[in-house]
């Protein structure tokens, strides 16, 4: 096959050899005359996978003992919901730090069941300074999305909140492409579909203390507690995601862990971002260099009418998937722990000459 | 490969076409360079594959432009909230058939939300008989579930009730093995992973004018109106699950649709509930005829100490998974569509086999 340089935002790139195992058991699991689609996921292969795929992660990532990992599904929408079903207990208000596209969208969903203390400006998104990060000691918890997929921003520091206030983020997009500081992150969630595997599975590591917070009305399938007791078997989970999950697990060891990640993240996005200060204003990006997403790079064209252009170009090059998100238009590099420094390099070097011929 | 026979109850098995499929272009999506898996669910490949998706469950099952095609996350267990959330409306009161395992469990979680009528006897788990089932019609809805997994009990009749009280069927382990009358079902739901598709998909088939009815503290993933008006696009759907759906559709449709599927399933669960009434009392299910199970024959030994013999024997003759449900014991040969005949003629020879040889 000729494989293309995928930028998609999620579903995104994920690594060959992955795919490639996946693919070769998938009629076939290991010689069972089965495939691991069809098997139940109370069977003792399936069960193995996802026991192991949790124990990776806490490998990963130096989960502690007092965090309990759960797999579900329904994406970060579901949690937007369960952060506040869960963690309200009897509080009457919680704190979102609105950055981005989806900061607010779970600071809406949250308003539906407690008042919501918004931080930051939700008409100019940005990722506040520090200091300007305030909570009281009575909100149910502080919550903050880590990386703004949509508008190519991450946090560079961990916001500061009262020891009793459980700190929750939404790490979707960069998760396991940094460390995470689960003394200071008392919950944390990530829809899989970016760093970790196919869609359809969400990955949700919170401190054991809080489960049991939920009321009687909340739905049994929102409830963390529901499924930290059964192991995230509660019911059927979704055993391919899980599965191709738990390769990406071995992969990314194999390849260094999150620290090599960390540090591929930041060659990938320095190369991108270097070739949009230096092309003198032709390419676009406003964001504050501390503040700036290594995971996704959201630039414009300063002659926007070229934007398509430029997609058809880089498409036929094998440089798929850079147009922006919907709502905010322009252009989007998506660049994940499965992307190869060559396909920075070969955006880079497009951008380059795309500039000299229409510069 | 050698392929076994697994009588799984879900996930369970698959067409071994559609495996190989999904194999075959699992790593480079028909010469895309890029894994389905990969791709942006809103990209031409994946949109079209989701519409082709709910067209050609349209066609296998007649379904009217009076409903909606939804496919969402979240398993059965996710409807049984989502049912009494969106459907109670300005109502107090639903009414729950429980009949088996999995009704019970959906009349539970509804009577988080409401007062719960309960037709049926949940002490002694068994089909109502027809005229035993009286609604009123101030009830939200009536609830049943068509064909009970776990208990091997499938309706052979539709429950009647006013025309003004929406019939509601979880559909899960007989969707697309006979077909459903949408002039009587106004919402009808299943879990993918017995006859559609891998473990993590859910399709929802729900007449128009039941969406709406939420409360504006329903949880925005759990509300039907959004999964309609964003075509089940509103978050990320799980990808590779509905890629799996459509092909079992095409093949479903190659091999003759769910007329075909429904003569097969009363053939296959025939040979196997002649074998236990000829077997003079060795095996036992004691289900009136008319309300077994096509899907899933439950069964256990008189001498209840031969059955984990059975089940040893069995898997060493590649008969898997024959073990009932942990909750009720004994044996259970789920033969859902990608059974072949020939899985339930084997299982059949070795019954005869072990009651001799132990009888």
């Amino acid at each position: 096959m000729s494989r293309v340089f995928n930028f998609a935002a999620g579903p995104g790139v994920l690594p060959v050899p992955v795919l490639e195992e996946a693919a070769a058991n998938l009629v076939d699991y290991h010689g069972e005359g089965m495939s691991l689609i069809e098997m139940s996921h109370r069977g003792a292969i399936f069960s193995q996978i996802i026991r192991e795929t949790k124990d990776l992660l806490r490998g990963l990532l130096n989960i502690p003992d007092t965090h309990d990992v759960l797999l579900l599904q329904g994406g970060g929408h579901t949690q937007f919901a369960m952060v506040p079903l869960n963690l309200l207990g009897a509080a009457a208000e919680a704190a979102y730090i609105v950055s981005g596209t989806w900061s607010k969208k779970a600071a809406a969903e949250a308003a539906k069941f407690c008042h919501v203390n918004v931080i930051g400006t939700p008409s100019r998104l940005a990722i506040p300074a520090r200091e300007a990060v305030t909570v009281a000691n009575d909100a149910a918890y502080l919550y903050y999305c880590m990386n703004e997929t949509i508008n190519g921003l991450e946090f560079n520091y961990i916001p500061d909140c009262p020891e009793c206030v459980p700190l929750v983020s939404d790490v979707s997009s960069d998760f396991l492409s940094r460390p995470i500081d689960f003394k200071r992150h008392a919950l944390v969630f990530a829809g899989a579909q970016k760093n970790f595997g196919p869609a359809g599975l969400t990955v949700v590591i919170l401190r054991k203390d809080l489960l049991g917070l939920a009321s009687e009305t909340c739905p049994t399938m929102l409830n963390y507690q529901i499924h930290a007791e059964a192991g995230s078997m509660y019911n059927t989970p979704p055993t391919f995601a899980i599965w191709v999950a738990n390769l990406v697990c071995k992969w990314l060891i194999s390849e260094g862990g999150v620290e090599v990640m960390d540090r591929r993240a930041r060659e990938r996005s320095s190369l991108v971002y270097q070739t949009i200060d230096a092309s003198g204003g032709f390419y676009v990006n406003n964001i504050p260099a501390q503040h700036r997403s290594r995971m996704n790079v959201v630039f414009t064209l300063a002659e926007s009418a070229l934007t398509d252009l430029f997609i058809k170009e880089a498409d036929a090059q094998g440089l798929k998937n850079l147009r922006g998100h919907r709502s905010v238009g322009g252009l989007r590099a998506s660049l994940f722990n499965a992307m190869p420094m060559a396909g920075a390099e070969k955006l880079s070097q497009f951008m380059k000459d795309f500039a000299e011929r229409h510069g």
